[in-house]
């Protein structure tokens, strides 16, 4: 297995309310057809796509507990920023898009600098600068 | 907001058994160290990341809720093959690695083949062949 992941998919109640909280993080979609129940966002690296959770659950072939938009998941996503500033920068775009803020930003024990938010279906996101890794 | 995801964390039960798990599957690890509870992936785009599941959580400040290798959590990742012959060698690597089988392989909706497994903390992984959007 070639070591890359092609796609993310996050399961969402509301496609719509899903697909205009990234686009205002700044995400653009790739060939976006109102008509599809499914939507995908040109990443670099690993793409982000958004897919209703009763729907990808059905996919997989597996039965939906239905935990919609709480609880832990025992999955998050991290997107890294080249500075602390870069941290606070992307958190509050997030929260002005309507994410909810999990953990403010601080410093945390491995020597980086990091906070938390839910997208609208509970997904976590973790803000990140690490200054030993650059994967920004 | 940069469209990148750095890293995908999974929390995980047994870390030392889903590191072998993902190095069986032929991944490379990134500055391993048996002393730390965390491993990474070196991947093309975003990063694989485990961590324990419980540490992950009160990273984030949230609530465990303790659903730790069943039920299904509404996020899955795609590995995508360029052939349907692909898609059937990965399923088989993963499954002789320790995954279990949650779909098998077949053609979808779609117009794309695709299976699933589950790696050895329930975490859901489509193997893919998409003939219309290349990200292998």
């Amino acid at each position: 297995m070639k070591p890359k992941i092609s796609i993310i998919c996050l399961g969402v109640s509301d496609l719509e309310r899903s697909r205009l909280f990234y686009e205002a993080l700044g995400l653009k979609t790739h060939d976006f057809d109102p008509a599809q129940n499914v939507v995908f966002f040109e990443m670099e690296g690993t793409w982000l796509e958004l897919f209703s959770r009763s729907e990808l659950a059905k996919d997989a072939g597996v039965t939906d507990i239905g935990d919609t938009t709480s609880g832990f998941r025992g999955v998050t996503m991290a997107h890294n920023e080249p500075t602390k500033e870069g941290v606070g920068r992307v958190m509050a775009e997030a929260l002005a898009a309507g994410a909810k803020l999990i953990k403010q930003p601080e410093d945390v024990f491995w020597g980086g600098y990091s906070g938390y938010f839910a997208d609208p279906n509970g997904h976590l996101w973790e803000v990140a600068y690490n200054p030993y890794t650059d994967l920004t």
